[in-house]
This record gives C-alpha cells, structure tokens and sequence, in this order.
C-alpha cells in the first residue's frame, strides 16, 4: 500500500472506526468480484454505516486521487463492482434497512443493501406490490439493482427498477449529498437527476437511500406452461397472446437445448414435450385471471401447442416456476461453464435469433442455450464451454460472442438488457454505442466525477 | 437585429431556404409563447425540415452565441417555450411524420411535431396502444410531451412519456447528433441517456427522432362515475379501491367547487349528486373488465357513492370523459381567470389537500378548485381569479400559491407533476430544489450545453 493508500486508511479508521476499516488479505479478496470470473482485491474495503461516512469516506478519497469502487451484494454478472484500478471497496452492506412502507402513500424508502427479495416480501405484507423480480432477488440488494436498472421476468407488464425510483439520496464523488425526486408518483421538477443513476454501475455516484413505488397487490395470480414443437411455433403462440391483446405479467422462453438439460438434471419434472417452451403469469383480481387462463390455453393450443399446464394458485405457480429457475440449474449441471449473455433482440426477432444461435453452434462447436424474457426480447444466450480455464478456448468463446453481438447490434438490439456493461461486455462498448454518444457519456462522468475516482477502468 | 444575428439569419436563409427563416413581426408574435400568460416574440423564428438543418442551426447559433428555444406544438401550460432572452425560436413542426409503426416489435419511431393524438390513432389501427394521454393530446405533439414528461390519466396503470421512451435522437448546442437507447423495450448499455432529455424542457437538446414503446391493445374498456357526500368519503372510497388490489388506468377525482362549475356549464349532463366525484377507468379483457366493473361498484357502494353510473362501451366511455374534460371547460365558463396548478402530494395526502384550499379559499378570497389525477395524487388546483389582468390582483394570487406550494413542499410533495417549470413556476424553484441538486443541474447543464444558448432564463 503506498503512502496516500496509508494516510487515507489511518484517517477513515480515526472517524469510521477499526472495524469499518479493513486491509487483511482475506477480508479484501472476499470484496474482489461477483458472480462474474474476473477479481481483483482492493487496497481497503470501507463499510460506511451511513450516509455521513459515505460522504466522508468519497471527500477524502477524491482529495487523495483514489478509486471508490462501490459494492452491493456482490451478485452481478458482469463484475461491475471489480475494483480495477484497485484503491477503496466500499461495501454498502451495514446500510441495510427497510426505512419506510407506508401503504397510504404507496412508497417504501430502503437503504441500499437491502435485499430485493426481503422488500418485496415486506412490501407483500401490507398489501403492496414491489415488482422488479431478477432472478437473484433473494440475494441481490436494491443498491445494486438501481445499478443495473435490474429487470426480471415480471418487468414485461410492469417496467424495470428505474420505473419505481421515485427519489434518491446519492452522494457524488466529491462527497457532497444530493437528494433527487421524491416520494410523489410523479414529478416534473427540473432534470429527472435520481433517474440518472439508475443504470449508472456506481460510475456517476453512490446511492445511499432510495424511494421507491409501490403498487396494490394483485389477489390473484395464475401461470400456463406450454410445450411447442419448435420455437418457431413457441414465437409464433407469443405473438398470437400480445395481439389478443394481453400483456401478461411474464412470457418466458426456454429452447431445446436448455429442455433437454432440464429433462436430464430433472427427471421427474412436468415440462411439456416439444423443443421449445412458454411460460406465461397472468395477475389481477381472481376471477379475471382465471377467466384469462382459460383463454389463453386456447390461444396458446390454437397456437400448437402439444401441452398446457395450468397453476391457478400461489403454489402451483411457484412450482411452475421452480421449473423454470430449474433451467438455468441444469445448464450449470451439465459442467460445462454457461456463459450467460442477456442480450436483447427488437421483439420480432425472437426466432431469427434462435435459428442464428444454431447456426453459431454449429459453426463454433459450442452448445449455446438461449432461455428468458420473450415477451420484452431479453433473451438470455448461454454460450455453454468445457475447459474454459484454457485462454485458447476463451479466445475461442470470445470470437463467438464477437459473432453473436454484431449480429444483435445489426437488428438494432442491446448486447445488455438488465446486467449491465461492467467488465463482461466492456469488450464490445465501443461496438454497441456509437462516438458522439461515447463523448456524452464522458461529458456527464466528468461533470459529476472530474477525478475519475468512482469505479474507475469501466465504460467511461 | 444586432450584427451578429442578421449575419446568422443570412446564413440559414442561404442553407435553409428564405421561406424556412421568418423575421415579419406577426411571425415572431406566433411563436412568443404557449398557453400560458407571457409572451415574448424571438428574433428569428427557424423551421428546419430535418436533423441536418436542426444541426447547422444549433452550430452556427451556438458559434454565435444566440439563444435557442426550441417550440413544439405551442401547447405548454407554464411558458416553457417561451423565449425569455430572444434569439432564435426553433419551430419543429414540419418535422411531423411518424416513421414507422411496427406491431411486430412493438415500437413506433416518430418526428418530434407528430401529435400525441394521431401516434394513439396510428397505433390503435395496427392494434396496439401508446398509454401517455395529456389532456391536450390532440393539439399537443410527441416532442412537447417528451421535454415535460407529460401524463394524463392513464400514467397511474401505464406511467408517464418517459416509461415509453426507448431511444431518440438529440442534437446537442453545438449541433452534434447523438442516438441513445434504441428500439429494444430493454437496455443498459452505458447511462440511460435518453432518459435524461426526458422532462429537461428543452434546456439540454433537441430532440429530433424518438423510438416509442408500444403495447397491446386492451380489447376492453369500462368506466365508472361515482358522486360521493364529501372528498373525505371519494378519497376513503380511491384507497379502498387500491386495497382491493385494483390497479385502474385511471382514478380521477373533482371536488365541490369543479362539481358545482359543471352543474352550471352543462345543465343536461349526468353528474352524480354530491360534493365530490370519482370517474375510474378500467381497460382489459372484455369479461374481466365487465367482472371488474361489477367488483368496483360495489366497492364505491360500500364506500358511500350516492349513486354509480358505469359505462360498458368506448361509447359509454367516451361520454363519462366528456364529463371529466367539461368540468375544466366549465371553470372557464365562470368567467374567471384559471390557473392551474399540477402539484402532487403523496398519495395519502388527498384529503388534506383539499381540506389545505379550502381554508386557502376562505383566507384570500380567491375560489380554488381541485380535480385530477387522484391514483397518483397529481391534482390540478386551479386559482380562480377576477381582475387577473391588474397587477395587484396577479400579486395576490402569488401569494396564495407561495402558501399552496409551500404547504405542499412541506408534505414531501412536488409543485408540478406533469406540465414542468417553464415560467410559471420559476418564482418557487428554488424552494423545490435544495442547492446541492441546483448544483448538480448546473454541471450537468454545463457539461451539455457550455454556452448556455438552449432555453436560456429557464431553471438553470
């Protein structure tokens, strides 16, 4: 640690305490990545308790030159809070509290290490609806969903994080506090500033408090699972539900490949024969639901499909669920590494992206398993690889995803729906987002971070 | 004219063409202002027909350093457009072709002058819906709604402009042009760029291209109309409606004094006896949303309404609104001078609202009326005075609103929901915004538009 590192660390031990202050090698590579393969221990991991020593802890950090990278739960996919440059973690998780759920206003206010899950179960509780739902939510904290304007299954019908930040309380890199939006469902007051770091990846600031929107709870909620021939019937049977005018909560694909590793790690379960798979969640009062069962297992037999299940209650849903989550399992099953890319494809390319992910297969050798959000067409691509310690077979993995993301970019897709850039997709940043947007991007890091300092070796 | 801008207006007319660059002063006198009270008329008024000639004029104005206002359809209600310090009015309405509306990705690309009303028209032919409804839909155009990200009734189910804004195309002061986002319904590629145009009142770019979200469209409408003793029994009767888990597309409210101004206005109309109103729209499949109807009237029922009318049929529906939209005409019919203020309190707050103008009302003298968006608390609160020509008069009313909108602040509410700052509401900005978010606009302006040339005299 060189002598700035030592001075600063001294510093933050006299005003945030010894225990908040950490440098002993173990402590530090417990905050060098997240579920993505790159890691890199900091020099100091910081656990402010509060906004005050957020604040202080980025004031002397930006006085010394030292990168702040910003940590939530550590459950993103993409290593976007690796630290680089190393310098200063500063890991949010003492901040974990529901502050507020007040079902007058229909707002809760959170710090930022609370748990998505533990909101939503809490927010259930009093007859709310928090509905951004990624699949890691028991895990994963409202800090770094705000991050990565996490989406889910559910953001179909009802939007992704950003859709439900009201107001933010978020410190700048120089320590000073702002307070953007509110607790109001709507607001026109200047610059929408608190929707500005959603999605940001702890480039722009840190979050230390956040407002969220709540919805009535629906009663009721039901799901269909269906089994197609082929995903060009599946993608066909989805079209055929949006133009009857239905807007499901959640339309979820599976392909062959990843049925028949679900076939294989889960014997016993109920997935429907054929190559491709819909799952479809309605919610809303109980008797609309169950009337709209009904129908769209017609639409979706109409559509050929060769099954139908149908869950009309919270247990039989979850179960159908369960199969779904159990996908993603049984692609990890299979031992091969699953290189999980959520790309996103303009909805009515849902087919022309898995007849090109055969064709990848084909001409690569690797297996590539595409599941997820149909309805939004954020498709999750899993490249699947055996041996990909071996730099040879990454490079080879590479030239796929190469192949992949040009040919996403070129129908006008994403090659991030709800993960974000970090350093998985960095290598395509500049593929996927043309110069004069580059150089707005760096106009507005330099105007809310002239040093650098946060998060620094990422997209900006 | 100065040199400068004589020079400036020689060079447009040379690459525009003469008929695209208008000095007369009746030209200039019908782009001074909106619906709101001021009016100045610019220097120059400039109407491009594309991105290229909406560039060459930002480059060669922001050279020159002359102020440019950009116009859409002049439909504003706080002077937003108006050109506080002369220059160039940019008046985008030949720039009004939607683009393209595909129903098999569920977007639309429009021009900025396309008006609200014809998008939602196009749209629903191809059986798909555009949700943003602002009350001036058919007059108001799509740039407009984007620089205020305007709302209307049906942003409680469906949210504001922003939630619908996928990508656009900006030019920058200095004339560059830059995409952000796309036509994906999910992304998180970089910043959320597109976002940030969204709501900034043409204080940060000029929107030339944007790329909309679409959605199913609803087979089924339904409305209710509900009169209730007092607001007290309609704001219990809205959260019971909530606490069944509805989620309406609209919930609007109107009290006593709007009542009794459209009793007057219109004598044959069915307006339901009592001192406030609710009128709640519900959209869907057709048996759940005639479920849902019957559901619904027996909740209002409970909740006191001294009688229900519910309209089965777009006919039916249309007929309910026509109601809604009269109650605004006919406070004008008083003869008084309406200033309608869309502040928002948090949800719970409604019946201290109304309570809050009511002595408001007996205090200064001035009627108050209230009616609006009661699901999401945007409450339109109009200041009815007489005289409002004589400066004393223009006084007094100030005075009633710094009360109104610092009693609304103090509730954690914000002073406009869906109209923005413009002029209207720039005497109370800075009780709004607490300095360190000012500063924080401030930089983000700066690092947008350095020479300050884009709307200047506005909120920043």
């Amino acid at each position: 640690m060189n002598r700035s590192l030592s001075t600063l660390a001294r510093k933050l031990r006299a005003r945030l305490g010894d225990a908040a202050v950490r440098t002993a090698p173990a402590e530090l590579a417990a905050v060098a990545g997240d579920k993505w393969f790159a890691a890199r221990p900091p020099d100091l991991a910081v656990y402010p308790a509060n906004t005050e020593e957020v604040s202080l802890t980025l004031r002397l950090a930006n006085a010394a030159g030292v990168p702040v990278t910003t940590r939530g739960a550590g459950y993103g996919y993409v290593g976007g809070c690796v630290p680089e440059r190393g310098g200063i973690v500063l890991a949010l998780e003492r901040m974990n509290r529901v502050l507020e759920i007040s079902d007058r206003d229909f707002v809760a206010r959170v710090q930022p290490a609370v748990k998505t899950g533990e909101l939503q179960a809490r927010a259930r509780r009093r007859g709310l609806l928090y509905p951004p739902d990624p699949a890691s939510l028991k895990d994963c904290s409202i800090g770094g969903n705000i991050a990565t304007n996490a989406g889910g299954p559910r953001c179909l019908k009802y939007g992704v994080t950003g859709n439900y930040v009201l107001g933010l309380e978020v410190v700048l890199a120089d320590g000073r506090v702002v307070r953007a939006g509110g607790r109001t469902h709507k607001n026109k007051t200047g610059f929408d500033l608190a929707r500005l770091f959603v999605g940001s990846e702890g480039l722009l600031g840190v979050v230390t408090e956040a407002t969220l929107k709540l919805l009535p709870l629906p009663p009721a909620r039901a799901a269909l699972s269906a089994g197609f021939p082929s995903m060009r019937d599946a993608a066909a049977a989805v079209q055929a539900v949006f133009r009857r005018g239905f807007l499901p909560a959640a339309v979820e694909v599976a392909d062959r490949f990843t049925l028949e590793a679900g076939r294989k790690a889960m014997p016993g379960a109920s997935i429907p024969p054929g190559d491709a798979h819909v799952l479809i969640e309605l919610d809303g009062q109980d008797s609309s639901v169950r009337g709209e069962v009904r129908a769209l297992r017609a639409v979706l037999r109409e559509a050929g499909a060769t099954r139908v299940d149908v869950a009309l209650d919270e247990a039989a849903c979850d179960e159908l669920w369960k199969l779904r989550r159990g996908f993603s399992n049984s692609l990890r099953a299979t031992g091969l590494t699953k290189l999980n890319e959520d790309i996103v494809v303009p909805r009515g390319r849902l087919v022309d992206l898995v007849d090109f992910a055969r064709r990848l297969e084909r001409a690569s050798g690797f297996p590539i398993a595409c599941f997820g959000h149909a309805g939004d067409g954020n498709i999750h691509v899993n490249v699947m690889a055996a041996g990909y310690d071996d730099p040879a077979v990454r490079t080879a993995v590479e030239g796929v995803l190469d192949k992949l993301f040009a040919q996403v970019l070129a129908w006008g897709g994403a090659i991030t729906g709800e993960h974000g850039i970090g350093l998985a997709k960095l290598r395509w940043w500049e593929d996927a987002v043309p110069p004069a947007n580059r150089a707005l991007h760096a106009a507005v890091k330099r105007a809310l971070d002239a040093g650098g300092i946060l998060n620094p070796g990422k997209f900006v």
